[in-house]
């Protein structure tokens, strides 16, 4: 209801417009998450407690914007949309449990071991992560090809080379060490870097991008994910637990090797702008299609939270 | 080289024949699993502590059995069998937490948290589980229609909707509760059943098994599955620790519903020869086929570890 009246209004201002892209993709996990009334009710009420919270939702909409750079409407988007959150999802339930980051609050509410115990948030993320590749091979009006070609995608940016896995690994092992360029590249690029490129990737490549288009939007993924993680960690420090919705200042109190730690506060504030800027370039080819994506960009840089 | 000899040779006793094949999988596992040398590295030192640790590997056989039931060859099959085992595995890993069985041993080795810390311990069997389904998309020799299909079959078999997952927490909340025959037959279908269920319906998938082959394939994989688990609770009781290779009496000390808890151990062991028997009946559209498949179901039941 809200949806038809937004897009039918011209110009739409850019929190609307966001606001109700999100109210969609929480629609669709809603109507993806298996029921709390399905049995055992207990790991589905923790696998909607945790995805339903209200996060930000980039990734889906990095998904939906990438798609909608190469053509208008993409049916069955919402599958790999959900899948990316869920993905997510389940990196910030394991995380955040007490034998890693050990943390309590998350999207402003207690984390999901604090509210069902740990046994049921170590299920609860592995039960969403396998429930993102069977969304992905479910995903409506995909061919085949495209369907394997989405888990490929989203196995490489998870897994340990490279990928999400790798970088927490490179994460954990990182505290208390001398913070180094390279050291922080190789961790941000795989822990936060890889998901952010394939949550775009995987809207190109449901969409059927060429070539030249995916190659454009992998660039621009790469850069949009480096700023990403330069505002995340100037967040960090600049910003309260009650602004941020997770513990802020932990970085620094857990000896983390972050951007601030390693080029200061000033010189990473410019880093990202120039990640902005690069990002940008790499979307020439897309003309006013790539409008959604350059919106987006700057919300990641410009938050707040 | 041990292979061409063995297959050679005929007739090839039952205990030649597994060690062969298991030596194989074992070969194979070794090949798909990162090396230790790959960064970062201790997360695949703990994959592949865990992974090679020489379990008995009865999903990769009945995967490979149940192909070898529709035809001779089947070229790729070592990627659904060792995807198999890695998710069989990622399950133990997990299950041994502290914050869920808190076991200690396993494969008559420390478990793997005991060896590389919690944290580890729970990416390890993230990362575990993301590779098994790398490795069913980059199955060689399939069609993207069979990949799609093993995803499939491995996301219901491994999820919360009658999966393993929903069996595991199943089992959890059945600790201390009064063991009756429908809380047992719900939490063993989902716990073990299904993931056996799906190995011998995985492999039939690559193989290009008729609806009819697959039927049967299927209720053969349902009354083993069954048959399984009766012997797995049944040693619990009757074997020792050091037989098993895993804490022996954990049933009874956490109350957990079994087959000897709510049958009683005769009763059991007569409740394993019927599924067996019935499980025999269930392959007689296969001929001497299913020879392979018929000796796995007797190493299954008579198993002593």
């Amino acid at each position: 209801m809200m949806k038809t009246s937004l897009s039918e209004a011209a110009p739409v201002s850019g929190a609307l417009r966001w606001a109700s892209q999100q109210q969609w993709i929480d629609e669709a996990l809603e109507r993806l998450l298996p029921g709390e009334e399905a049995s055992p009710e207990v790991i589905h009420r923790a696998m909607r407690y945790s995805v339903l919270a209200g996060g930000k939702r980039i990734r889906p909409l990095l998904c939906l914007e990438a798609a909608r750079a190469i053509q208008e409407e993409t049916p069955g988007i919402e599958h790999p949309a959900c899948a990316l959150e869920m993905v997510h999802t389940y990196s910030l339930i394991h995380d955040d449990l007490p034998a890693l980051d050990n943390d309590d609050l998350r999207r402003g509410r207690p984390t999901c071991h604090k509210v069902f115990g740990e046994a049921m948030a170590i299920l609860a993320g592995d039960a969403l992560l396998t429930l993102s590749f069977e969304l992905l091979v479910r995903t409506p009006g995909a061919s085949d090809s495209q369907r394997v070609q989405l888990v490929r995608e989203l196995t490489s940016a998870g897994g340990t080379l490279g990928g999400m896995i790798g970088g927490q690994v490179l994460d954990l092992e990182g505290e208390g060490q001398t913070p180094t360029a390279s050291l922080l590249d190789g961790i941000h690029r795989a822990k936060t870097g890889a998901l952010l490129r394939a949550s775009i990737r995987m809207g190109a490549i449901l969409a059927g991008a060429s070539e030249s288009e995916m190659g454009a939007l992998s660039r621009f993924g790469e850069h949009l994910g480096l700023a990403f993680q330069i505002v995340d960690d100037i967040l960090d420090v600049e910003q309260s637990s009650e602004a941020l919705g997770k513990t802020a200042g932990k970085d620094a109190a857990q000896e983390k090797i972050t951007f601030p730690a390693v080029y200061g506060l000033a010189r990473s504030h410019e880093m990202a702008a120039e990640q902005r800027h690069l990002g940008r370039e790499s979307l020439k080819l897309f003309g006013h299609r790539a409008e959604g994506l350059h919106a987006l960009a700057d919300l990641i840089v410009n938050r707040t939270a």
